[in-house]
């Protein structure tokens, strides 16, 4: 059955899923990079994006490979996609990830903006959609039968989280103090309604947690 | 070298310190007793608690044992105290725990209400200071060389986060989600402007990190 996973969620000890003062130069924040050293560190990350070496089969390369398996369709927001604000124009800006993304399906971007699709090498496509539902929709479909993953960044998973659209969620919690950034959970955003653990376990380099949506819902 | 601890303190995947709505009947807050079952199914604490039985020399033990060892004086906020609010008055309330409180030694309870120290069974007296540098001076005297340890609740923690006053933290991360509560981190408060990661450990009910305080402080 088709799933909405949050998988590879990384956060802070004290609770941010991104840094403060994302530009550019700092897509994730600054210092936001530390939260995704655990990931980087695993062969099946390397491996999808390119990258030699990692750990093979350690615990936080078993929980970096659950996060990437049979995924058919990924939402992002907008910041995930680029730095570009309001209107695209002629930005030509194409993603984070070069010519060639590490997604090899569909993937769903978040914007007021229409733009036409923006077909990339290695069977990644940019599709460009106005709304949590419309994404939903879009990515259930393109995922033809798999999992639609919700990737980032933290105020979309907040968003999604609000609507309790996932059904499992997987956080990796990092240990380093971030101080300040955007924060995944808490600020009002009672998880209880939905969510409870149904699992976690320590890794090298991250604690990994799985959230599974609650029997009543 | 006499220092000031933050240890034992437990936190909810979703970064609560206490549940929300604390009250006589939930002195924690509502699923606030949660945060402690790792706690009270080790032996040291179960012990300390005139207890039998609990988990002996597990990781969480020792992490119980450590928060527990060579303390001479301790600090809480008066939520932690009692439930009384404003003045004294005649309420003879004496604390949660009972005729013989499993502190064993001086216990420094903040309010802004002058009362007169009580001496209970088994060592631990009650004295209530006004103000968090007033608890420091008085507990760092009676504590005859031992360390300090400010045990909660939640609100006073952060406030002796926030003029840097910890010379280490051990904070215990629990596998529950509470949704609603008191954060013991974030909003507004930056950690990373006095501490540091110093060590983190997986235990049987609880991850626990160890934050010290960085060199350049």
């Amino acid at each position: 059955m088709q799933r909405i996973v949050g998988h590879g969620l990384s956060i802070s000890l004290d609770g941010f899923a991104a840094g403060p003062d994302q530009s550019h130069e700092a897509p994730l924040g600054v210092g936001g990079e530390k939260l995704h050293e655990w990931a980087f560190a695993t062969r099946s990350m390397r491996h999808l994006h390119g990258m030699e070496g990692g750990d093979e089969d350690s615990v936080d390369d078993r929980w970096a490979r659950r996060s990437l398996e049979g995924i058919g369709a990924t939402i992002v927001g907008r910041n995930m996609f680029g730095p570009v604000r309001g209107a695209w124009g002629d930005s030509g800006w194409r993603g984070w990830w070069g010519d060639a993304p590490p997604f090899h399906h569909p993937v769903f971007v978040l914007t007021h903006h229409a733009r036409e699709p923006l077909e990339m090498q290695g069977g990644t496509t940019f599709h460009f959609v106005d709304g949590a539902d419309a994404a939903l929709d879009s990515a259930r479909e393109a995922a033809g039968g798999l999992d639609v993953r919700v990737a980032g960044g933290a105020t979309t998973v907040r968003q999604f989280l609000a609507i309790g659209a996932f059904d499992e969620l997987h956080v990796a919690i990092v240990p380093v103090l971030l101080g300040r950034g955007t924060p995944l959970f808490g600020h009002g955003l009672d998880l209880t309604e939905h969510y409870e653990v149904a699992r976690w376990e320590a890794g090298e380099r991250a604690h990994h947690v799985l959230l599974a949506r609650t029997q009543r819902d």
